[in-house]
């Protein structure tokens, strides 16, 4: 028996999304299916919303409903203190911390010669400008510690670092709540390299 | 900073959906803004056409795009064999296995007296039909070997046990590939309750 294309269609789309492989997209399409109109309806309009109603600020291309996101309009955040991220999903990550109240730049991604992006794919001439504009004293890379996070860190350092401006990276270490012993060396390594004194 | 509502609505209807927590439906709402607007609109389109180009077989309650589905229409399949299942999915699933050629029954659940589903929830009624109708001479109840599944499948079996109708139900046993180390207490009981001679 071949599965009813409707069906075959909707398991074929959601498949294509991150984290849904093929049996999760059937046991989705039949929640789905046996789900009441208005849900399904409320479902997809809330989908099609992140297309039309969503954009990338101007500014810090972050997500945003207007131009101009809340953070970058906020009088409250302190806009010498820049903070260059990977991704919107960065920006929600650290506003949880409650650690930082400067302004942000996403980067949209990182330099990665194997999947063919470069420089141009990404922010850093926005960056700079921002960067030129005089205000900001202090940029803080928080990019993912792993190879294309540290090469992307280096070369906006690089980039940067003739200018009269404070560089830094998040720190590496033990993560809170984590355990000695079952970290890996790498991050047991950073972690002894990046120790502070206790004042 | 609160997280765009646009953004944050789209966050809270897809973690609705099962098998998607809070992390996944934001790295999907995050995913989707991303995408191109025409993949975003197939995946809506094929959403929506899930409620819309679908229905319920009205002789077997099995998905359809017309009011009979293809497995009923089939004059290829035998007409005298009737199996029951609990769910759309698990006739998807028997047809993989290409081990049956009859038609197919969906009750749309099981007999659960702690979510309230009583038999006037499910499609007993018209399964003593289509059995009164004289054509079916084999019920292989395909329920699954939970207690819920059991008793449904005793509860249908007492009922339609009075009629000239050979009921049967699938076997149980160690699944094809398992280790015999590892299968449960219950699995293993039941395989030696159910052995069959070497011939």
């Amino acid at each position: 028996m071949q599965i009813a294309e409707p069906l075959q269609r909707a398991i074929d789309e959601l498949n294509k999304l991150p984290t849904i492989g093929r049996k999760t997209a059937l046991r989705l399409a039949l929640y789905i299916l046996k789900n009441k109109e208005e849900n399904v309806k409320a479902l997809t309009d809330a989908l099609s919303a992140l297309k039309t109603d969503l954009r990338f600020c101007e500014k810090c291309f972050n997500i945003s409903v207007e131009a101009e996101c809340e953070i970058c309009k906020s009088p409250k955040r302190d806009n010498t203190s820049l903070c260059v991220v990977e991704e919107p999903s960065d920006v929600i990550a650290i506003e949880k911390s409650n650690e930082y109240n400067g302004l942000y730049h996403v980067l949209g991604g990182v330099l990665s010669p194997l999947s063919g992006k470069g420089a141009d794919d990404l922010t850093i001439t926005q960056l700079v400008k921002r960067v030129e504009q005089g205000e900001i004293k202090e940029l803080i890379l928080a990019l993912n510690p792993d190879t294309e996070g540290e090469t992307t860190a280096l070369y906006i350092a690089r980039l940067l670092q003739s200018r009269n401006l404070k560089i830094t990276r998040i720190a590496r270490g033990l993560p809170v709540g984590g355990d000695l012993e079952f970290a890996d060396q790498a991050t047991i390594g950073r972690a002894f390299i990046g120790r502070i004194k206790i004042e």
